[in-house]
């Protein structure tokens, strides 16, 4: 039984440097994953198009959330949470510089994943 | 697409009123919950025995957490998280009073959730 901290350990800022990505649980069908990003946004003209649906909960910093269906990009603040449903398109369109933008996503599939 | 606060919209600390759940998400085999503890804890010789796992982290405020197996009680500070397998036996010690102790619990099930 071990208890871990999500607010420590964090990557230094740096935008050019890949976002880091943790796994803090997995079972069939569900993961748990905290995602810190410093800086970094989606590539130009990319959208994540997921085969699993996505809640998702910033602890800490800001981030610009857009989705394809939508006209407009939505600011996410620390305690901002959302569920995005698989195969709903969407980007970040920035995150915060200079600090430690907090991501808590517990991705779950929307098939069985036990064999019949 | 409706973005909540979890940091929000919190009860009145009072000890002797009800912890308040608030249901996130709820999926086959896998449901998200936030739960704010103003200065309850689990009633003398209570023990917690799910039939779910539990992975929880906690948000904010403080918590003491007992599991039956072990012969003392863990401090959980904001950001503290840990898994909880389904049936073991764990109880709340205490959550500090006067302020609003958020928990983030994400419960899955052990068993397919799917008819065979």
């Amino acid at each position: 039984m071990t208890v871990h901290n999500l607010l420590t350990n964090l990557p230094a800022c740096a935008a050019n440097s890949a976002e880091r990505i943790d796994e803090l649980l997995s079972r069939p069908g569900l993961r748990v994953e905290r995602i810190v990003s410093t800086g970094q946004a989606s590539p130009s003209g990319f959208w994540y198009d997921q085969a699993e649906g996505e809640w998702v909960v910033l602890l800490s910093g800001a981030a610009g959330l857009r989705f394809e269906h939508e006209d407009y990009t939505r600011l996410l603040a620390p305690g901002d949470c959302l569920d995005i449903p698989a195969h709903y398109r969407h980007r970040v369109e920035w995150t915060a510089p200079g600090t430690a933008t907090i991501w808590l996503a517990v991705f779950y599939s929307s098939v069985s994943p036990w064999p019949a």
